[in-house]
């Protein structure tokens, strides 16, 4: 395919200075409409989107030609898998396009700019319009990347000499975790039920079954695999960019009681799986490549395979947590960056493939928490509150030692300045409903 | 629909009394054939299979007229799922019907027994199939049911007064694998590379990067999901058969020295995550109802979710590993049985599900390894070697302290008597495979 030339950062769409979705960004979700309820891809520009699949079967690609007989099939799919498969080199193109089509002094005026017939059934508000999981998932594994916060958990239970386990900076620790429970921003899911010991120096330990009392969040971000690689074949550190479609902001919900019983000796399981919120839109990684910055320091030489010829190997994006109670309180918990990791994610595909495992297209990886190393920062409750010894003050004079019921918790993640052209992911709302009324019948 | 009556237990299929594939089995499957590369629905029979897929177009199910219509839908899929979604009540009349069109006296002759030009191409032998996965796979989740094998290893790292964790007799511990590696009987895997401390005791701790050295295998039963949950809405205990589609042997090979290093804290990842085996036809539960027996009894009195009204909650199915060298030599290493399971397929389905997390057709249940409690029954070489210490002595003279390259691990799964119909699983092959020759570029 040709090379669509990069046009200007303004465009004909009205787009507030403070959007999270300006020219420069041109991220990928799925939506259905007031008027149509399929489901189907499109992108979001200021406060409207693109619906792809109208634009695609209207000849929107007309002028991307190698493009157009294969855009109706992706963009007519109910998952962005489709289009993920097609791998980064097009998505490039892909997007370079829709850059051009919709600025301000666009080479094709007369795909959409002067289409009025076009635009009025293509662009829709984003305030009529519903999102759905962007991606089918395969597998979904999340890792424990955010340096600070595991050594904030690991100083809470085994003191600060103690607090990261010999192999942390060696290798990027993960493990897996539940595809069929991630469900996309605004989905509201229940406390979990499960066992919790409530006397932890009892002998025997006897546990109570009842809705967990200490759900938390955790703030993390997520990753999209792109390209698949063969079982028993490894994707080299150098190679491990290919495989990234893009990412999405996450709220890697846990009980913490349940996971204090549960978890040894094969790890966390359902203080995990009851559900983990995912934003909406899929920043595409080149979106992110004008906010590259190191992240952590590791003091250790690296096997071979985890080393990396660059140091801006993290983004700089700002993430921001809002609680929200039901009474209409909104107190900001944590403010930090996703520059807070120690492992980056060429680095996670390169650890994950190393002994052969396959990728597949729609696979999810999550970073763990991120947080920073002061009050404020911090990306749990868990930390925020010492393991729930000091309950954090809302601005509406309550206070929380962990997640209440009808609790609405927001995350935004946004890089660039206002001004400049944001690329954001918009938010990744969940609300925590009251426990079900249990019944073994 | 309309129930079949039972037909006879003698087939007009010649079938061996040794095969695993009597009359009361009709376990299924997905195929290909040297005539047919289409990925199709089949099941076993004696020393064949029948192609449900030209046996459904063919008018095979004229005498269920209700299932014909939706018969050729299912039935000419690449997977399992479509039929396993119609659930259990369908697959027991369909079950029952083939049971009736394959048995001597069947009622239905001009159906299969007498259409010579059907049974010319619906009846391969199976020297001439190829099988594949029979399901697609959505979320893969191992347990930790055995409880003689948790504390023979539990034993072996922390005495046997420590060998089993507080939490073990309360909830059936479990984790969540890798779905995308699980692969079919017959396909070869290549030795893993990961980070390996060969020297615990130094400090500080550096792992080698390296193929894994301690290769082992894991004995165990899988069990595919036919019923989904919604989010958020648990299965009762009562109704988790409901939920079962069907059974297979299961190969979880395991990276002991990967494990080790990796593990701490939240479980094993790369260890476990380069290659699942599984067998290739899927037993129907209801085929395994006839072999009901009790399992290990748990001395703990269980949380209301987990109590079961019925004591005979396992299934008595005689598994057998044996080691093939490179050289053919054949060694059998362990006979044991499933019985050998503290927790039931219906409690791990009531736990799994307890704080909301979904379910979906498609997803497999492992049940952990299944060891008895003396040498000779012991379902992974961890166990046999007592880590690695006492090596296994082969009958061509060798010996072995975990799986060498070019072996090939043979599990076999068979309940009933010879003579009286056995259902098997028949075979669940896998060979090790040298590690590849690794490079970062």
């Amino acid at each position: 395919m040709r090379m669509v030339k990069m046009a200007s950062t303004k465009s004909w769409v009205p787009i507030p200075s403070s959007s999270h979705f300006s020219l420069a960004n041109i991220p990928f979700g799925i939506i259905s409409s007031s008027k149509d309820a399929t489901h189907r891809p499109a992108i979001a520009i200021g406060e409207q989107v693109l619906d792809l699949s109208t634009f695609s079967q209207n000849h929107g690609f007309q002028k991307l030609p190698d493009f157009q007989h294969v855009a109706t099939r992706v963009f007519t799919s109910s998952t962005l898998n489709s289009f993920a498969a097609l791998g980064r080199p097009t998505h490039r193109i892909v997007r370079r396009y829709l850059q051009d089509v919709l600025s301000e002094n666009t080479s094709y005026p007369e795909v959409l700019k002067n289409n009025s017939s076009l635009r009025d059934v293509a662009l829709i508000p984003q305030t009529e319009v519903q999102n759905h999981l962007p991606l089918a998932i395969g597998d979904y594994t999340d890792f424990f990347a955010g340096r600070n916060h595991a050594f904030n958990v690991g100083t809470l239970f085994r003191g600060p000499q103690n607090a990261l386990n010999p192999n942390y900076n060696h290798l990027p620790v993960a493990y897996h975790g539940r595809a069929s429970s991630v469900v996309v921003s605004g989905t509201a899911l229940h406390r979990p039920w499960g066992q919790v010991l409530l006397d932890p120096t009892a002998d025997p330990k006897v546990p109570n079954f009842q809705p967990a009392r200490r759900v938390d969040i955790e703030l993390e971000i997520g990753m999209f695999v792109t390209k698949e690689n063969a079982l028993g074949r490894p994707v080299p550190i150098g190679q491990a960019e290919n495989h990234i479609f893009g990412y999405v902001l996450m709220n890697d919900w846990s009980a913490r009681d349940i996971q204090t019983w549960e978890y040894v000796p094969l790890g966390p399981f359902n203080a995990k799986n009851f559900g983990t919120t995912i934003s909406p839109w899929v920043v595409l990684a080149d979106a992110l490549e004008p906010f590259r910055t190191a992240g952590l320091e590791n003091p250790q030489e690296l096997r071979s395979y985890l080393r990396e010829s660059r140091e801006d190997n993290q983004y700089d994006i700002k993430l921001e947590v809002d609680l929200k109670t039901s009474d209409g309180d909104v107190t900001t918990l944590t403010r930090t960056s996703s520059r807070n990791l120690l492992w980056s994610w060429p680095q996670m595909v390169a650890h994950h493939t190393v002994g052969g495992c396959n990728l597949r297209v729609g696979d999810l990886f999550g970073t763990g928490t991120i947080s920073g190393s002061v009050p404020g920062t911090y990306g749990s409750i868990l930390e925020q509150t010492q393991a729930g010894k000091q309950a954090v003050k809302l601005t509406g004079g309550g206070e929380r030692k962990f997640i209440q019921d009808g609790d609405t918790v927001i995350i935004r993640g946004v890089a660039g300045e206002v001004g400049s052209g944001l690329v954001g992911f918009g938010e990744c709302v969940g609300t925590i409903l009251p426990a079900i009324k249990y019944t073994s019948e």
